[in-house]
């Protein structure tokens, strides 16, 4: 189990990858969406996601700086996985 | 994010879902198919999945008392899953 794959388990990233969805979106709004997560923990949480080649993120040379975060491919084929993982866990909670 | 959910980013139980796979077995047999677990780890690993309601554990009053082990339903349900997420981890481990 290599932490690319192990990425699916994690408490934050998943919720992360579901956040970003289809869109390129700025950190404060990402943060902003996100619930209970602290800037430092997402900041970290993006870090590790860009090295494992799920998140893109670029940063413009503007004033005030703008640094926009989206999926890669590699992070798009993870929707449906992680849909269908969503799909089975609510449908055994219920069972419960 | 639930540990049963988690059940799939975790180092050992995605192998021990996929040995048992479609089989009903004991442990020593699981336990030999499997490298490098000890068998405390496979039997702490075996519990949380038993009390997850992923694996269901039988044991029968014999002599010698024999264990067997098999996925339930919601741990058949996991293996296609499992099986998307490995694939697309092959795939984009050839690509770096």
């Amino acid at each position: 189990m290599t932490r690319t794959m192990a990425t699916i388990g994690t408490k934050w990233k998943p919720i992360i990858i579901y956040t970003l969805g289809l869109k390129k979106q700025r950190f404060g709004l990402i943060h902003a969406k996100m619930e209970l997560i602290s800037k430092k923990i997402l900041t970290e949480q993006l870090k590790e996601l860009e090295e494992d080649g799920i998140v893109k993120r670029e940063a413009f040379k503007e004033m005030p700086p703008r640094v926009e975060y989206s999926l890669t491919n590699k992070g798009l084929e993870l929707l449906p996985i992680l849909n269908m993982l969503t799909e089975w866990n609510a449908k055994h909670q219920q069972g419960q």
